[in-house]
C-alpha cells in the first residue's frame, strides 16, 4: 500500500502554489504559478530517481526505468493545471498519486518490466485556452501543435507565446512517445460514489460530447414600447431550448445528461427585448445511438421552436468526440486491484472529458475514480478525504504494478 | 410653423458632439461630452434670448419672459444625454423641439402671457447611472438628491462628483420651480404610429412599470458527471420564469407588456449546470388593476415553479411606479394643436419611462409622440424623418401657444 501521509502532504504543497481566494487554487495553465507548479512537481520526481522528458507541447514525462529495454513504458497521468476558481485535486491527485506509487515503489524496492511514467498534461481545463484536454489533444493527433500554438486567452495572448514564456516548451517531438498502457486516476466529479458509498469507481467508459454553439437572433427593442405582438424576442428562443435539451435528455435516460451552461445575451439591457442570445448546448451519453438521436432531435425541434416565436436559430459544434471505451485488460486489472485491496467499488462512467479519454485512441487506457464531498469540481470548495485518495492510490498502483510485470 | 431646416440642422449639430461608433451617438450623462453637448445648447439658448438657470442636480431652465410677472412658466422638456449606443433623436427632440418653437416665436414676434422654459432634465437614460429619469425625480421628490450624488457608475464614480467635475452643479434649489404646465416631445422609440401610418401620437397615458431582480438558485456542477435527477439547475428556473412573464403579459391583453431584459448566469461555463441566474423583469401596463394582478401573479406562480425543479426564487423591487394619466387638458391642447395642423394623429400610451411621467406628480403635464423608423430606439440606427420631427415640433409649438397664453 501507498504512504497515505505522504501522498497528502504532497497535495497540501502543491496547493501552495497558486493560491486561489476561497481555499481552493488558481494554477491556470501556462501562468507562472503552472511554472512554479511544474517546477516543485520535477524537483519531487528527480528526488524520486525519476528523469524528466518534456516535449514541445509542455508534457512532462518523469521516467522511471524498467528492467526490460525493450519494453514500453506504463504512464499513469493527470494534469496540474486549475480552474480559475478550481479545487486541490482535480487532475492534481493523478500525477501525484502516480508520483506516491513511484515513491512506493522505491520504498519497497519493487523493479518492474515495463518503465514508469509519470506525466502532467498540459492545459487539461481548457479554460484560459479552450478547448480542455488541450495537449494530450495534439498528442494523439486530434489538433495540430500550429493550432494549438495560435489559441489564445481574453488578454489575446497566445497559448504558444505563453508556454515559452513560462520556460516549459520541450525538445520532445509531441505524440512521438509510444506506450504500453496508460492509467489516470481522478476525482469523480460528481456525486455517484458517495451517494452509493463506495471508495473506488471502475470507470468501463467516457461519455461522448457535443458542444453546441447556438445563436438565437430576434429584434432587440424597447420593452415598454414594443407591443406584445410585434416583438422577436430572442430570450424566449433560450428559454424554450432550455426545455428542449432537459427534455431531450430525459427523454434518453439512463445515460444521457445535457445542459446550457454559457449563455450571453444582447444587448442585456434591463428594458431591452433581447435581440441576439448566444448561448453553449452541451449534450453526452455514453452510447453513441443516444448521442447522435440526442443530437438530431435537437437540431431538428430547436429551429422550429424558434421559428414559431419569429425567432432564428444557427448552431455551430464546438467539440465533439465519440463515447471512448476504455481497455477492457486495463479495466479488469483496476477492479481486481480493488477487490483484492478490499475496497468497496462499483463500474463508473466518466461524465466529464478526461486526457485519458484522448490518449485511449492511441493506447490501452483505464481510469480509477474516487469519490469527491457533494460531487462538487471545479469549485474553490472541492474536497476528498485522506482516505479516499489513498484508496484511489493503493488501486491505481496495483493495477499499474500488474500491468508493469514485477 | 417651425422652421423645420433650422431644427433639423440643430439636431445633426448636437449630434456631432459625443458621436458613437455607428453614425448614433454616445453622450452619457455628466461625461465631458455631455458638458459640451449642455454649453452648445446654452449657447443656443443665450443666442435666443433666453436666461439660462442651472439647479442642483444640473437640470438646465432656459427662461423667454412672458407678459405677466406673476403667471407660471410653461415648460417644455426632455433630455440631451443619450444611451452608450444611443440614437440622435430620443431626447434630443424634445429638448431641441422646445428650443425651436421658441425660436419661431421670436421670428414671428409671439409674446406670450407665461414665460417659457426649455428644459433639459440630467440623466434621463439611467445607464451610466441607475435609475432613469434620475434628475426629473429628484426635482418631483421620488429621490433625495443626497442619495442620486451617491449613485455610481461601473467604474466606481459618483453621480454627484462626475456632475461636479464637468462643472454642471447649478446654485438653484432642485424641485423649487412651480410650473403651469409641462409639454414633452419624444419619438415613440416603439413601432405602432409608423405602423399605423400617423404623424403625431396624443399621449393619453404612461405606463406603470415593476422592475423585479429575481435571482434563482440551484448548485453548480459538472454538465457531463452530474446525473439528471441530481441537478439543481438555475438556468431552467430562468426559462420557466422567462415564458412565465410572456404567458401572464399574453394574459392581459390588450394593455400590458413584459420580458427579461438583462440575465447573468454564474459561473457561465460551458460545461458547468448553472447555479445561480439573475435576471430582470420588466412588467408594464398602463390600468393600474393588470399592472397589480400581473405583479402579483408572478409573485405567486415563479416560486412554485422553482420549487418544482429544486431551485429557489428570490426577488425584489428595484423600480416601481404607478401609470400616470396625463392632464386631459394639455392633451386636448395636443389633440386640437394636430388637428388644427393637419396632421395625422392617433391617441397612444407611453410604453417607455420619460421625465414627463414624473413632473406629471407636481404639475399638469402631457406628451408628444412622433414615430420611429421601425420602433428602433436606444441603438445607434435610430431614425426619425425631418417631416416627422418638424410636425411634432409644430404640434408641440400650437399646444404650448395655446396654454401659454398669447
Ligand atoms: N474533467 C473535466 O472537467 N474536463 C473538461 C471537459 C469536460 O467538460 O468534460
Ligand atoms: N424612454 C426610456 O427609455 N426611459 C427609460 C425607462 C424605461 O424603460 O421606460
Amino acid at each position: 500500500k501507498i504512504n497515505p501521509a505522504r501522498l497528502w502532504d504532497s497535495l497540501m504543497e502543491m496547493a501552495k502554489i497558486g493560491p486561489g481566494v476561497a481555499g481552493g487554487n488558481n494554477r491556470q495553465t501556462v501562468t507562472d504559478a503552472d511554472g512554479e507548479g511544474r517546477a516543485l512537481f520535477q524537483s519531487w520526481c528527480e528526488a524520486a530517481g525519476m528523469s524528466m522528458g518534456v516535449d514541445t507541447m509542455g508534457n512532462m514525462f518523469a521516467t522511471r526505468a524498467g528492467t526490460d529495454p525493450d519494453a514500453l513504458p506504463v504512464y499513469i497521468g493527470s494534469h496540474l493545471d486549475t480552474q480559475p476558481t478550481g479545487g486541490k485535486y482535480d487532475g492534481v491527485l493523478g500525477v501525484l498519486g502516480g508520483l506516491e506509487a513511484v515513491r512506493t515503489m522505491n520504498d519497497l524496492g519493487i523493479k518492474t518490466k515495463h518503465p514508469i511514467v509519470v506525466t502532467n498534461w498540459t492545459n487539461e481545463e481548457g479554460t484560459r485556452f479552450a478547448p480542455a484536454m488541450l495537449a494530450s489533444g495534439v498528442f494523439t493527433g486530434r489538433h495540430t501543435q500550429e493550432w494549438a500554438y495560435g489559441l489564445t486567452d481574453a488578454e489575446g495572448k497566445t497559448f504558444g507565446d505563453e508556454l515559452k514564456r513560462i520556460g516549459w516548451v520541450g525538445d520532445e517531438t509531441v505524440g512521438a512517445r509510444k506506450m504500453h498502457a496508460m492509467f489516470e486516476l481522478h476525482i469523480e466529479q460528481g456525486p455517484i460514489l458517495e451517494a452509493e458509498g463506495r471508495d473506488i469507481g471502475v470507470v468501463t467508459h467516457g461519455q461522448g460530447l457535443r458542444w453546441i454553439e447556438c445563436t438565437v437572433t430576434g429584434k432587440d427593442s424597447h420593452t415598454g414600447s414594443t407591443p406584445m405582438n410585434m416583438r422577436k424576442n430572442a430570450g424566449r428562443g433560450l428559454a424554450l431550448i432550455t426545455e428542449l435539451v432537459h427534455e431531450i435528455a430525459m427523454a434518453n435516460q439512463p445515460g444521457a445528461v445535457g445542459a446550457i451552461g454559457h449563455i450571453d445575451v444582447y444587448p442585456n439591457s434591463r428594458n431591452v427585448i433581447p435581440g441576439k442570445v448566444v448561448f453553449t448546448v452541451d449534450i453526452r451519453s455514453h452510447l453513441p445511438e443516444k448521442l447522435h438521436a440526442m443530437q438530431a432531435e435537437l437540431m431538428e425541434r430547436a429551429p422550429k421552436l424558434c421559428e414559431e416565436i419569429g425567432v432564428t436559430f444557427e448552431a455551430k459544434i464546438s467539440g465533439q468526440f465519440e463515447p471512448p471505451a476504455f481497455n477492457e485488460t486495463l479495466v479488469g486489472a483496476v477492479r481486481s486491484a480493488a477487490e483484492r485491496l478490499g475496497y468497496s467499488h462499483m463500474d463508473i462512467i466518466s461524465g466529464a472529458g478526461h486526457d485519458a479519454c484522448w490518449i485511449n485512441d492511441v493506447a490501452p487506457t483505464a481510469m480509477i475514480m474516487c469519490p469527491c464531498v457533494d460531487g462538487l469540481s471545479h469549485n474553490e470548495a472541492e474536497d476528498i478525504s485522506p482516505e479516499w485518495a489513498a484508496a484511489g492510490t493503493d488501486v491505481l498502483l496495483h493495477a499499474v504494478l500488474e500491468t508493469a510485470q514485477i
